[in-house]
This record gives C-alpha cells, structure tokens and sequence, in this order.
C-alpha cells in the first residue's frame, strides 16, 4: 500500500512517523507546507518540513516535538552576543540543516532535491515533499497589522487574533511533480490532524492542488486536529474561531468538503457524527489523540484500514 | 600614539594583542590580509580577520591561537551526518560570525562595515581593518596543480611545495578609505611576524597600498617571523626557500625593501645585523620570541620605542 500524506509541523509529523512504522520501507510520501519558511540571517529554515524529517529520522526533541534532540545553542548565544535578537532558537544542529540548504538553494538546486538528499542522509527510506518549490509566505492579518507566520507564531507566541490570511506568492506556486506523483500514485491519502488553516490551508491552496486531489481514485481521509472543542496543539482553535469557523471536528470537516471521502475524530466527538456525514464524509470515531511512540502506529494503522474501506 | 598594524593570522594577532595593551584604548588600528578568505557551505569565512578579531577581544582559543575558547562542533558533526567533508573545522561560535558576515555581506555592507560592527560587539576598542573590500584569493602553485590557500594550509597541512603564488582578483582591489586613514594617521606602523609572503605579501601587493606607505613620514619596522633560519608558526619558512628567498631575517627584510626603516629580530639572529643594514634598515635585536600573556605587550613596548626612535 502507496500512501500519501499531508502535514503541517509537529501533530503532522507525529501521524506521518506512525504511517512510516505502519508501511513498508518507502511506502510512505508525506506533502508538507512550505508557508511557514522564512530566512533569519539570511538562511533558509523550513519549520514544518524540518519538523517532519527530523521526526520521520527519529532524532526531533521528544519534548518540544520540534527541533533536535540533545540540541546544543552555542551558535545562536554567539549571534546573541554581536546584538542579535535571538527569539527564534535555531540550534546548533539544526543550523547545519539551514547552511546546507541556503548553500544549495543559491546553487539552483530545488528545495525538494535539497530536501530528497538530506532525509535520505538521515536514513529515511520515503519522501519528505515540500509542497511547491516557490516560495510561499503566510502573512496573518492581525489587530497590531499584517504579521509574517512566525513572528506570530514563535515571537508573539500565538497571542494576536488572526483575522485573516494571505499567502504571499501563492498564485505563482504550482505542485511539484514529486507531489503529482505522489498523489496520483497513493492508495490511500490521509490529511494529517494538522492546523486546516496555516498548515495544510496552503497545501490545498497551491494552484493545480485540488485539481490533482480530486481526480485521484484513491480515498482521502483526514484526521481531526480539534478534539472536544479544542486544538492538540497550537493556536488552530482560536484561529478557527476568529476567522468564523466552527471549533468542532465538523467545522474542520466543512473546510475539506468535497475533497474527503472519510473523517477521523476523537471518541469526545461521536456526537459529530451525523454533521461530518451531511457533508459526504464516512466517520471514524477512535482515540485520535496520539500518545508517545507506538500509539502514534496504532492510530496510523486505524487510519489506514478506516480509509482503504472507504474505496468504491 | 597612533599605531597601526599589519597582520596575518596567529603571529600577526599576538603581537597585535601585545600593542593593544601597550596603547591606549582605540589608538590600534590593524590592517588584516583577506586573500585567504574563502566560502565553506555558502558562508563568508574570513580566517585571518577573525582570529586577529577573537584574539583582541580575548575570546580567542589559547590552545592554538585560531578559533574560539570553549568552542563546541554540533553543527560540524550534524554537516558531516548529511555527509559534508568537513576538514574545514568551523566551531558553533564561530559559525555565528560567518553567517552573520555572510548575511550582512549578501544586504550589500561591506566586509569593513560588517567587522567593524562585529569586533565593536566583542568590545574591541581599536580597528580591525580588511586590507580591502574586494574579493582577493591566493592560490598556490604546488606540484599537485594550483591550490586555494585554505585547500593547501589546512586541508592539506601545507604539505604541498610552493612554487608560486597568484594573488586572483588582487587587480581590481584598492584599500580602503578606513585603511588609508589608518596608515597616513599613525604614529608608528608596524609589520607584524607574519608569513611575509601569503600574509603581509597580499596586503602589500593591493594597488596603491605600498604608495601610501612609502609616503606617509611615520616610522616602519617589522617583527620577522623567521629565528635562527626557522618559521615560529607555520610554513613560511619552507615557502621562503621553494621561492628562492633566504630563510633568514635578512631574506625577510629583502622583501620588504624601501619600505621599512627598521627590523626587529631575535638576538640569535644578532649575526644578520650587518646583511639588515645593509638595505637601508636599522635593526634591533632582542628577545622576539612571544611568550605567553604579558610577554606580548613587553615585546610590543619594545617594537613601538624601537619604531618612535627612528624619527626624523
């Protein structure tokens, strides 16, 4: 089985590591937002795709769920030291990622070879996709003005109420045909519970992405990011709310609707049920919240059998 | 007193700490060889400026007189993961200058700008001064082909015969204004123990830059590198010998010629006073071999009273 998934950062990365141990060596291409990339000095970090491939690598901070294990911030003390504001807490490690792809980026590679050569350095045997090889800003309307992704998320902590977004550049992105690929190749594709409107909002605005989703045979499901009103992580419900969506599984589902053939929410929200399917959409009602290391396979295998059913 | 310095790497920095101490604060201005800066990973690594720059904020690394103190390599085994050959050793701490030069480099500031922002940073007083803002690069002719300076210096620990150096790009350079001002400002200027070929050779063969000495009426005197007909650091005596120069202090004085008005060599070398003099140059003999800490600024006191004495 050829599986397709879409992630955003951490809840992302933690069902696509599941999917990895649930599927052959290879069998997996995970479709990751490239909307959060940004350059602090001048280095090209890509958040939610380092989030991916260091999860996927078995070498992200089990803690944080981002960033390295046994991180090290030697350089970032330095850059502090020469006056520099330090509120993104690049590590050492992690800056190797950086250098590495800002050199090759400025050679005229494309971030997905980059990103093929280095997951494939890190011992990961599937496809780490970046969405587009454009470059794609999120930029979140807010009371205090326009903010770029992370300045909201990592500087302001998440705390503006986002009353719109934009995605800078999004118009001149188009798939890439690794993503093409990837989806029209898939058996299964699996929306991961990531934020609907910065994580995989963008995946699903890049240019030719719906187009490619919805002539796939293959079953699409999504996994719920809200559970009991409230997001496993991250600010996705405030977001929802503040922008005049429903903070429910089904108000998640009604932004997918017309692209998924299934829906898998938490127990909490069995009595979501009959609103997801008015939208078109088969329910999975599970324990969707995953825990540590093999509950992450479990969910992923729930997942996986949920969506392969809902073929024909 | 107004001093200025020219200056290579390790030699170059620990005399220029020595006069540092002796002077008062801001009255050292150093003028440091760039053409062995090079761009490991895409980054601007200036390994003359930076030790010269590390070593007057006393962060320097006491062990080998490059680098940093307490220096750490995450980042270095992280790029060696991805599979980089990383015989270039950059430290964390050291990694944050390069890209922050790099950066600043890429918005258009120049390399004099950007280390005067950096050493102010590290709170050195006085100026440490690129010898140009222009991309200089030295490359040696060995039996092996023509290699880069730090291709030769480190990659290949100065193994290679040296049979000629080409300064690539030194044409089109100039000095800059902050380094005119330097030398037509200073009371005294000194040539620090630095390789006379590959270190105070590209800094002397910048189009304009002996002119300037040659008019400026303040006293020139140089520390030579070479005691008892052996390098103190280094490979400048072998890379005197393959270019058929003397491996002496007199070998040293000769390529420096018209320019000074006195050489300072150890007492050892009391038997070359005859050979020094004889181009014109007035020589003080003493103990020129730094050791440790104070012995510095001793054998700076001695230089500077040495260099103030030949006025007039």
């Amino acid at each position: 089985m050829r599986v397709c998934a879409l992630a955003g950062g951490v809840g992302g990365a933690k069902l696509s590591v599941g999917l990895q141990d649930a599927l052959e060596p290879g069998a997996l291409s995970v479709v990751v937002n490239t909307a959060d990339d940004f350059d602090p000095w001048g280095l090209r970090v890509c958040p939610d795709l380092d989030t991916v491939m260091y999860t996927l690598a078995g070498v992200a901070n089990p803690e944080t769920g981002w960033g390295l294990v046994d991180e090290s911030f030697a350089s970032l003390e330095m850059l502090s030291g020469y006056g520099e504001d330090t509120w993104f807490k690049l590590g050492d490690r992690d800056l190797a990622t950086h250098v590495l792809r800002t050199q090759r980026l400025r050679a005229g590679e494309t971030l997905t070879g980059i990103m093929g050569e280095l997951s494939r350095a890190l011992g990961i045997p599937g496809g780490i996709l970046p969405m587009c090889d454009e470059k794609v800003s999120t930029m979140l309307k807010t009371p205090a003005g326009l903010l770029e992704f992370q300045e909201y998320f990592v500087r302001r902590r998440q705390g503006d109420e986002v009353l719109g977004v934009d995605l800078k550049g999004i118009e001149d992105s188009r798939p890439t045909g690794a993503v093409l690929e990837a989806v029209s190749g898939a058996d299964v594709i699996v929306f991961c519970p990531s934020n609907p409107v910065v994580s995989l909002g963008p995946i699903l605005s890049v240019p030719g992405m719906r187009e490619a989703l919805a002539v796939t045979p293959a079953p699409k499901v999504a996994v719920s990011p809200i559970v009991g009103g409230k997001a496993l992580k991250g600010p996705a419900d405030r977001m929802l709310s503040s922008l005049g969506h429903g903070v429910t599984s089904a108000g998640v589902a009604a932004l997918y609707e017309g692209l998924l053939d299934g829906m898998v929410v938490d127990r909490t929200d069995e009595g979501e049920r009959e609103n997801i399917e008015r939208l078109g959409m088969r329910v999975l009602a599970t324990d969707a919240v995953m825990g540590p290391g093999p509950d992450r396979e479990r969910l992923a295998r729930e997942v996986l059998r949920f969506g392969a059913g809902l073929k024909a």
